[in-house]
């Protein structure tokens, strides 16, 4: 594994689009109380950054893929993205 | 504010490069266990995303800069990213 070049990957886990998402909405309050009454449609999600071996961006991407499902997201709750730029540090 | 454009907006907060990082820790050790021994670098992040009343891209930049230094990061252990993305829903 050692001499497989390794990949930067990105993914975003966010909750499924009409799910309550109640950071969120205890965001959107938080902003109305300072001033940003007009903020809207507020949704929290997370981020996952890693270097990953792996020779192409291709199988970079179905690596994050598998470990979303497994580990980094929950699919019944969540949709996640998985971008991948390029070759890592 | 009723007929201001609404602007599409995702803040992405990360801390701060060199700080410790217990959570990407903590994926990294658990991505190991489970056969991806060679994942490295594991960060962890959030992201806001919300609908915002701005003319332009530039006035929701800044006003999202400046949620972002109030409430929604911790400028002392954290770095946040601001992306505009055209016109809401």
């Amino acid at each position: 594994m050692s001499d497989t070049p390794t990949r930067h990957v990105t993914v975003t886990i966010r909750p499924k689009v009409g799910l309550r998402d109640p950071e969120g909405n205890a965001i959107e309050h938080a902003l109305a109380a300072l001033g940003w009454q007009g903020v809207t449609n507020v949704h929290v999600g997370r981020t996952v950054s890693f270097e990953l071996p792996a020779g192409d961006d291709d199988t970079a991407r179905s690596e994050a893929a598998e470990m979303c499902s497994r580990i980094l997201a929950n699919p019944v709750i969540e949709d996640f993205q998985i971008e991948v730029g390029g070759r890592g540090v």
